[in-house]
């Protein structure tokens, strides 16, 4: 949970997680916690709260993550693929890696850049005349489509996809591909830097690279790097 | 709602049933009702508070309902028909009857005398071992089912990915960024070429591709080959 200003919105979730058994909460620059109005709302989740970890930024909170969702209003012409609660809840359980979920602020929801963090979007089908959630009330929907999807009588076991990438390697493959593109002056070319890194950003979040894939296209960074004068 | 001790949660069940699309709410006997805190909760749901029917038994509040059922928790040993909260909805919707939707108190949920009012009991799957949830959070995850089985028969059409690259356009980039991995003598320097190019093709064809990104990846290779000694 990003920025969350209200802490009865943060003692709501904690109750939604453990009613669904999940457990890991961690909260990125809470305006107030711990808050007696968390824990009363949390209604006996305490160990949820006192576990909770708080973090400044998002990516201290995804770094281990290989598979980050984030909680979004439906968006339109945009490159992330957008599942809804259902789907993603199906994807989670047959992935089988671990999973961030990521819910924004209360009124603005994630920003931009946090959503390039992300590998898939999540969104909740709602009216849309008055399509914005309460953020607990989100985390309980999204909560309870996992249970659902962890309760599905499955098949034969998913294979673990345990070479997944984290977010932490992701970090630092862009890095070092922007360095590149720095370089080889691919950047300057354009007036359009931010863009054109996101765009980036979006083609390899969405391939899911593998930890070994992203050596492979670092050494390739690396070679360039070496014949640039 | 029965016998509502917080004015809070008849606010956020408010804004539960705006999400979702629905409108009637009847209050039983609320402890408070009107209340700021239900006002401020239902952050903006204000129409479904001003037309919130207060009634002093439940009889009243189902009078003109074709459907009656209760929500509990799972009961065991028990002569009413029990469905979970998916096949609630899926009932429903099959049903198009006039349906109440019974919600007992915070702490005990419905008498035994209420129950007997229902045609079916409806529990939501939860993690045993903490299976209360808020009632609000509870009306979340029933109108959220119930949106869901009304949109069912007419999902929406997935939008169609015309910009989507073509094979010969992936055949033209992967051919190209081959040229640009020799010349940069990224091939020579290991043994396992064939190996590469494919582990090279897998991403990129998982990442699907649009046309659109593929010239920004074929900028960045012309870029490389230009600099290159």
């Amino acid at each position: 949970m990003i920025n969350t200003s209200h802490p009865g919105n943060i003692g709501a979730a904690a109750r939604a997680m453990k009613n669904m058994g999940l457990h890991d909460l961690t909260l990125v620059e809470p305006h107030s916690f711990p808050d007696g109005e968390a824990t009363a709302r949390a209604s006996g989740a305490d160990d949820i709260l006192e576990h909770a970890q708080v973090v400044s930024r998002l990516e201290e909170a995804i770094a281990d993550a290989q598979l980050v969702i984030g909680a979004s209003a439906r968006l339109r012409s945009i490159a992330w693929p957008q599942l809804d609660a259902e789907k993603t809840a199906a994807l989670v359980a047959e992935r089988a890696e671990k999973t961030a979920i990521v819910f924004g602020r209360e009124h603005s929801g994630l920003t931009n850049e946090e959503l390039e963090r992300c590998h898939y979007l999540l969104h909740i089908p709602t009216n849309p005349d008055f399509s914005s959630l309460n953020v607990a009330a989100a985390i309980q929907v999204v909560a309870y489509e996992l249970f659902k999807a962890h309760m599905q009588p499955q098949g034969p076991a998913p294979e673990p996809r345990e070479s997944g990438a984290t977010a932490a390697e992701m970090e630092s493959f862009f890095g070092h591909l922007e360095s590149v593109l720095r370089e080889i002056h691919f950047l300057h070319a354009t007036k359009h830097e931010m863009s054109i890194l996101r765009r980036l950003r979006r083609i390899y979040n969405r391939a899911q690279l593998e930890t070994e894939e992203v050596h492979l296209l670092r050494g390739i960074l690396t070679r360039i790097q070496r014949r640039t004068p």
